[in-house]
């Protein structure tokens, strides 16, 4: 029985036609040698990743639903997978939420949503504020970690909070650090409102005039004299994968959401350095491990960015470049060693240079797989596949049917 | 930004394959042009209007998923759009209700459903019965206005009312006028039909021994001498399509029924004159007023009036109508200035002369469309095209995401 997976999805890597490649997407238009062998001898399909077609998937959501998740049952909210992501751990009942330091003026208008951009003392202003409380709520413990640059997660714990409340970041300079609010009715999102919003009091107090602050001045950058706040989220309240199927299952991203999405459900973090210009080393680790887990989610974040970027010709060297990672895990799918699943999480446009609601490609080559027609790994070649239309969330048991992990329903 | 879609619904022009057009069914038949250049620089696929295969779709419930609204979920009866297609303005909490001024003997026989469909004094016959009271509900209000012929809408206006209730209407001759029954258990349904039972026999008196009927005797017409009622209804609870899209929506339909539907999602009814044998006068006035909304809805009638008539020659003529009525609005696409979906509500059999659940194709055209190898609009062409199988309500997220209208689920 041929027991291993490798799940790779490729971030915005989906979409439109462009004029300027005569009409191709990037993924046409690409150079792809391995992902069309993939598609020549695997079974094609399209899908929406959230089961919605139209609707705008976000990162979290639609890699909620290729893990095999429902995220109109199971979402709720990013901050849980990121706070997950950089290391936390993050537990039931707590509300995580990202965090940017930032530079404010005593009005708290953002004058900076990222304090420059440059925190290099970021682990040392974290310790300032982590483990601080607020009056309101003295049974609330407060964790803070940075993460890269500007960034950090922080962590609320203590009865009766929910992750129902909106935003303190404005998402735009030179306006006032908003105050956060209730989603709902419930006590819980007005208790978790008031004290994110005493929180967003007691950083400027604690940041404002730190030492810290007072070198990073001396030296000419603003000053991370606050932390502004968006995404609350608590973990999702699924079974993970091991429970489900019984497999081992391990991420390789360099990326802190994805890895948090992937080790909110069960799947082991594989610390892998980030390199320019090259994926291949992913698939070099994962091969590396290849005895130790079922399965292996391998997420590249580049065609992603390119998009955003608006940068077509990049995204098709991008494209070009995770057909060659591609490459080197072949072998274990022509020897009958493993399936191959590669897909998308959703469209992201060059053009538009946003996530777009138009379908994703999806194909699965692998031992026993009902090959099809199609020639070529595209959106619009994968449509004509044996695997016709499915929903993200179809992905995964279909995968772990092939290992023979489903369950049964009925009898 | 294209920010301009035209969806126009072909009723009931989706067809089985028939053997005097040599197996083909009226739309594979009838020489359609701009149909099929639509399917040639469009994507295709077909659907189920409801999503649910096989089920017969109403012209209701079909039309409230095309403007994307799942009719499982949000579906209140039909009366409601009929009142707001003839002009009466139904409030949440109102019942309402399709009625016919019929003819019945003493013993409340239906001699004639229709009171021999000439009704020229229905507007005088409406107002006769207009602002009745029964004694079983004084604080219920009745609003009645005549549509078109024999037909009137019905609207009970009052606290605890309920559209869970059964027709009057015997839907046959020589049968007795029905008791109106509760179809659930609420109080509410049971106080509605008492009220409904009550109104009959209050049509009746009013209307018996009325100076317009006896006119109408002494021309020898039937006498107008009850209003049988069906179709209870309310608006349906749905947040309409400004709101959820931010979108200006408008519909051209000669029919009230799906004004009514329409006009209940949030778009404006524009007024437009039925003309015989020429459809060309509905894209005119949509691209009149062009600039004015984001979305067009053009309904043609005439394909489902022909099928329950059982005239194959004449349904093919009607689709070649159309297709010239859609060669005006080709520019608009040609110029990228404006999406085209053309879709079908449901499968007239013009064999059965009804309603069946086969599914229907569907095309959109238009810039950066992932354009698929069909080549002409049918329902066996579309059913190979890149869309695949969608649901009805699939089909308004999706022009939504090509005007960057939809929202993102999740981040």
């Amino acid at each position: 029985m041929c027991a291993h997976v490798f799940l790779i999805v490729c971030d915005g890597m989906a979409d439109r036609p462009i004029e300027e490649l005569d009409g191709k997407t990037p993924l046409e238009f690409a150079n792809t040698p391995w992902l069309d062998k993939l598609s020549e001898i695997g079974i094609n399909g399209i899908m929406h990743t959230l089961g919605t077609p139209g609707i705008v998937p976000g990162s979290d959501t639609a890699h909620l639903a290729l893990f095999g998740y429902d995220p109109h049952v199971y979402y709720s909210g990013r901050g849980a997978f990121e706070a997950t992501g950089v290391g936390l751990e993050v537990k039931e009942g707590d509300v995580a939420l990202r965090g940017n330091f930032a530079t404010v003026d005593e009005d708290f208008n953002v004058l900076d949503r990222r304090a420059g951009r440059y925190v290099p003392e970021g682990d040392q202003l974290a310790e300032v504020v982590n483990g601080c409380k607020v009056s309101e709520a003295p049974d609330v413990e407060v964790i803070i970690k940075h993460a890269t640059q500007h960034r950090c997660a922080v962590i609320l714990r203590g009865p009766g909070l929910s992750f129902k409340i909106s935003d303190t970041d404005p998402h735009a300079t030179n306006e006032k650090v908003k105050t956060s609010k209730p989603l709902d009715d419930s006590a819980e999102a007005k208790k978790t409102a008031n004290i994110v919003n005493a929180l967003t009091q007691k950083f400027h107090e604690l940041l404002k005039d730190h030492s810290l602050n007072k070198q990073r001045q001396e030296r000419g950058d603003l000053p991370a004299n606050i932390i502004i706040l968006r995404g609350a989220g608590q973990v999702p309240d699924v079974k993970p994968l091991d429970q489900l199927y019984g497999i081992k299952s391990a991420v390789l991203s360099t990326n802190a959401l994805y890895r948090g999405v992937a080790q909110s459900v069960g799947m082991e973090y594989i610390p892998v350095n980030e390199r320019k210009d090259d994926y291949t080393f992913l698939a070099d680790k994962a091969l590396e491990l290849f005895e130790q887990y079922d399965l292996f989610f391998i997420h590249v974040k580049d065609t992603d960015n390119a998009s955003h970027d608006g940068k077509v010709e990049e995204k098709v060297k991008v494209i070009e470049r995770i057909d060659k990672m591609i490459g080197h895990l072949m072998p274990k799918v022509e020897n009958n060693e493993a399936y191959i699943c590669v897909t998308v999480d959703h469209t992201t446009s060059v053009k538009a240079k946003d996530h777009v609601g138009d379908d994703v490609p999806v194909v699965i080559a692998g031992p026993e797989v009902r090959s099809d027609s199609v020639r070529s790994f595209s959106e619009r070649a994968c449509a004509m596949g044996g695997l016709n239309r499915i929903r993200g969330f179809d992905i995964m048991p279909i995968l772990m049917s092939f290992l023979k992990k489903t369950p049964m329903f009925g009898s």
